[in-house]
């Protein structure tokens, strides 16, 4: 039985189908793209490869002609909820955002502000094509309940400021231990948690120390921001005699597995630490650029082994959450800074926002399209000006394409998207609640 | 009588339409957006304001409820033809790219691949919300003729490369003297035209003589590219024994309105010396990045005085002709590069792509939403979850927006682009045709 991708039904009950005539992102260093045929039987990946399959009477085929098709996409650094503060500051001085803009209204989110915000940041990311993303915020469970019904994938964290009395810092890490204890492993296993100290800025060095000894004891990765600004690297150094990389692994955060947001401003010695511990870095181009906190080593760091995946940061700092154009400036600005053109080549921008995003994360099984690996994956149309001429996909996709060129998204095996339109969502709500959350907190 | 915008027929009829209830970027210092109506007539805007002008009976109203109308887009610098090598060469050092990729495509292109390949560029632009182009390439009728068909408004010039014996020379002149004679003032009156020696590396000195000569018994502006590389600027140092643009100012090229692409490696006198002479810059973030050209000085130029908007380049060396790229990259990487995040804020990128760019080319009338100025104006799509909340549309279009949001699009009145589509050109045909002349070029 065959159908034609664009006019067939959602993929949702069926146990097993697969894909003729397709081109496929699977990356290979030998081959990057492969024409043919996919697989897929319940929530994962089955077959993959040039040849038809043998495939049981029933199975329905769909034509995949016109659609490139890609592994979802993974964002491995955001605040989620924060949507609601997209375009409220903007074009300004660091501590002036955060003081006069950002601080003033985020103390004002409610769990119902949280929920919403989220909810407006899944539809743009499911929409845009990504599958998976790490979320390290307040209120979590409200973004547990949002991953849940939207069936996204994620990494979510409670992210913790440690600069208050010891028994609300005490509070506060029950708070994030109990979250993780909640949802680890929920939504069908599409849900894992991690442990997030928000800063060593942010949080004095026992208070860190413990959330080491917390995720020993729930044996969970750990995501922290680190050297961001120029500015928090010479803190680090007044208050705690030593640069940031070496300060988390004396604290014995590397001892962990550990993924780092921005991680811009390194020495060689810190990228060394990183690299011996096998420490995975969110690189956020857009932010870092927006926040003009500079440009990270991202071919150094590649070329020393760690593993470098891709976030957009808050929609309040990129201001979108297209993660098509964080590959594309990941691929762009090493280029342009170094004076190398053959830096982040378009594979390996793919890479960043695919593979090594679930490696970032410590996901197995999730991340490229391969037999056996979980089916989150995309569909991209290629039938549009500004694909052509077919010379080479990954170089469209990298260097031409937007998050609005997603036409189908799948994940867990599950189509989330359909010809542009969630199915899980309701759009038209999250909209209006979205705004109307966004007013509320300016009238408070 | 009311009508929405969303189900209304084309404009291209009308004498006389107003639009109410829309969001409209009239980019004024003390008031960026403006809420509330504009009316045009034929192919000027007569009125904009908040309130209600007094219409005749049976004008049109539309409604422009969740749209945000902006200026169209002003691409200052490209070779639209070579959209069909787009993608056909990447991450390459640029020599080599040029040599074993470009050239030798380039030296194969026919009229007939020129008519296509264009015909695509015309195509994105125009979805994408870029109403104004300019083009500098070879077989310019071609494009003519595709500016003519498309509805669109475009300064075009014969670009010649002078490193050939006198009579080519010469009869490369001429042609490009012969094409500015037959196509300015074209296609009632969209098309303006320009002369162009390609650049001071490629034009010996008493060539580009001629073209300012040429350009002076015309009166037409000039165009030419100007220290992309840092290679060049050396070399035309050895060469010359001075910068481009002391010699660019000695061979009287700044005696005409001229317009740079590019101008990455200047110094400081270099700035001054075209803050003098009223030197316009088209800035190309996108190809210069990509092909790691550098980071062109935008805000000292600026700051100077000169007139900078922005240009794509070619979709062989970018690789999309999305404006809202170039104008969010010029937005971020002066930010990033420079550690200053108030650097070319969100409405100084929007004039970059709009007003600065019709000053650029030195076209009157045209390049904002202002009463007495030519009916250039596209809508933008707000309904959306990466438009939301309703902050600050400006921040929206430059940090959040793709050409993909563009919903409609009007030049010299009439409606070119309804709901994404294209009215003008047959989108598929392009397609097809633009496909069949890269396999074309592949196999001669």
């Amino acid at each position: 039985m065959t159908d034609n991708l664009k006019s067939s039904s959602s993929r949702s009950a069926n146990p097993k189908w697969a894909i003729k005539n397709g081109s496929f992102a699977v990356l290979r260093p030998e081959q990057p793209v492969l024409y043919g045929w996919m697989v897929i039987e319940g929530d994962r990946i089955t077959y993959i490869g040039e040849e038809e399959p043998q495939l049981e009477e029933g199975v329905q085929v769909v034509d995949g002609t016109h659609l490139f098709f890609m592994p979802g996409l993974i964002n491995t650094h955001g605040h989620t909820a924060m949507s609601l503060l997209r375009g409220y500051g903007d074009d300004m001085v660091l501590q002036e955002w955060l003081q006069e803009k950002m601080w003033p209204m985020e103390a004002k989110f409610t769990s119902s502000d949280v929920y919403w915000g989220t909810s407006l940041s899944v539809l743009e990311m499911l929409k845009g094509g990504t599958t998976t993303f790490l979320d390290m915020y307040d209120h979590m469970d409200q973004v547990g309940k949002v991953v849940t019904e939207s069936g996204m994938r994620a990494a979510l964290t409670r992210g913790v400021i440690g600069l208050c009395p010891e028994d609300v810092q005490r509070h506060k890490l029950n708070e994030a231990i109990q979250f993780a204890k909640d949802w680890h492993g929920q939504a069908d296993g599409r849900i894992t948690a991690m442990i997030s100290p928000h800063a060593p800025y942010t949080c004095p060095p026992d208070f860190i120390e413990k959330f080491v000894q917390a995720a020993h004891d729930l044996d969970l990765p750990m995501h922290t921001h680190m050297s961001e600004t120029k500015a928090e690297v010479e803190q680090n150094v007044r208050d705690y005699g030593t640069r940031p990389a070496i300060h988390l692994e004396k604290l014995g955060m590397f001892s962990r597995p550990t993924i780092l947001a921005h991680a811009v401003h390194l020495t060689d010695e810190e990228i060394d630490i990183l690299a011996k511990h096998h420490v995975t870095v969110s690189h956020n181009p857009g932010s870092n650029l927006k926040l003009a906190s500079g440009v990270a080593r991202v071919t150094d760091m590649m070329q020393a082994g760690i593993t470098v995946s891709l976030g957009t940061d808050s929609a309040a700092s990129n201001n979108n959450l297209d993660m098509f154009e964080e590959m594309r400036l990941a691929a762009l600005i090493h280029k342009g800074v170094s004076g190398d053109p053959t830096a982040v080549p378009a594979a390996e921008a793919l890479r960043m926002g695919t593979i090594y995003g679930a490696q970032s994360l410590f996901l197995k099984g999730v991340g490229a399209l391969e037999a056996g690996m979980k089916a989150d994956f995309i569909a991209v149309n290629t039938d549009q000006a500004h694909f052509l001429p077919r010379t080479d996909f990954i170089s469209h996709v990298i260097y031409s394409a937007s998050a609005k060129d997603v036409e189908h998204v799948w994940v867990d095996g599950k189509q989330v998207v359909k010809h542009g339109s969630c199915l899980t969502l309701d759009e038209e709500r999250i909209r209006r609640e979205a705004q109307a959350a966004f007013e509320g907190l300016l009238s408070r």
